[in-house]
């Protein structure tokens, strides 16, 4: 398949449009069957190293299940405002939309028991393709104009738990998906100073 | 922006149609500057924990280093083919279009010498983000009708000596980009009978 100029300028424009929603823009709207299937289709499609596909994506609807995730969040969330302390804009940040959201997927990457192609040198290449996964499921939510949280102030070890795996699976991402009343022009932590875009100068290079 | 339907087909036509193109696909047509611009552009608009694009892009075209990298797979891919010693296919794999192609493209994270929003917990965040610049990177690519293949049979101390970065550097990725002859339907590691796909139903489970 050939892809034209205006499919670069539309990938360009969902790329660039893609934000991490936080909780105060999630809205209660459900998430369709049929959207949540082209997100995980979108996933399924990503790039794994060998073929291995080492991922397994667990959708949770599960009301008690959120409130423990909450409840992870929230005491993971008070070491983080101390580290942060002398910064007052950190304690005012809604960080997660565990609740708010319709739908939350949790993403786990699972080491295969043998040796796999392409991993014999850098064993983390199984956890990056599943990452992969995470920025397909990304870009296909935003195309289908439904926001995406990753929510990563979470204790590991008790997230699996919570969720009924075991300590041989690896948690990836949580991901808190639902329809959001506004997509930012830009990143929030961005617009509220926390942080200034680098310049280009300073992370690309070239060996000519 | 709210995107449409036609968005949503176009981006899972993408998304789909990228392949990790290996050293056999690729032709010598060179990367025009302004494409690769485009391509640079889709993985600094990638997200990234905290605002703190902990990324760098190192653009190579320089031919010693080429070779040194070239060196780097060759050692790393005699230990692999050991490993896969009772699979005939391994060897006869073409794993690598280092020189092959115009532009290979070393992607490093740098950890951030101060505590990082979102990193507080899971540390892996900062890697992950930069996972994700490089998956916004392969589906530009794949738009712009650009292979990549993803080199992972690489020692990642002897790389960043090779493109003088020290240790206080990661190696996320290593692309070779070029123009192709043709991008296959589906993975070649699938049509060849390395792996097979996984079954949706062992690798999406609900919690409802």
């Amino acid at each position: 398949m050939n892809f034209t100029n205006d499919d670069v300028t539309k990938l360009l424009e969902i790329i660039k449009s893609r934000r991490d929603v936080r909780g105060n823009h999630f809205i209660s709207k459900p998430i369709e069957d049929e959207k949540l299937s082209l997100i995980l289709e979108a996933g399924l499609s990503a790039p794994s190293v060998g073929y291995s596909q080492p991922w397994e994506f667990v959708v949770i609807k599960n009301k008690a299940i959120k409130q423990k995730v909450i409840k992870n969040f929230q005491k993971e969330n008070e070491k983080a405002k101390e580290i942060f302390k002398d910064k007052e804009l950190y304690k005012n940040l809604k960080l997660e939309g565990i609740e708010k959201t319709p739908i939350n997927i949790a993403i786990i990457y699972n080491k295969p028991n043998k040796d796999i192609l392409g991993m014999t040198s850098m064993q983390k290449m199984g956890e990056y393709s599943v990452v992969c996964a995470v920025q397909n499921m990304w870009l296909m939510a935003r195309a289908l104009n439904i926001g995406i949280g990753w929510v990563s102030i979470l204790d590991e070890k008790q997230l699996l738990k919570d969720i009924n795996k075991n300590e041989n699976s690896t948690l990836i991402a949580y991901l808190c998906v639902g329809y959001v009343d506004e997509f930012l022009d830009e990143p929030e932590l961005k617009t509220l100073g926390w942080e200034k875009k680098k310049k280009k100068e300073k992370i690309i290079t070239f060996l000519k």
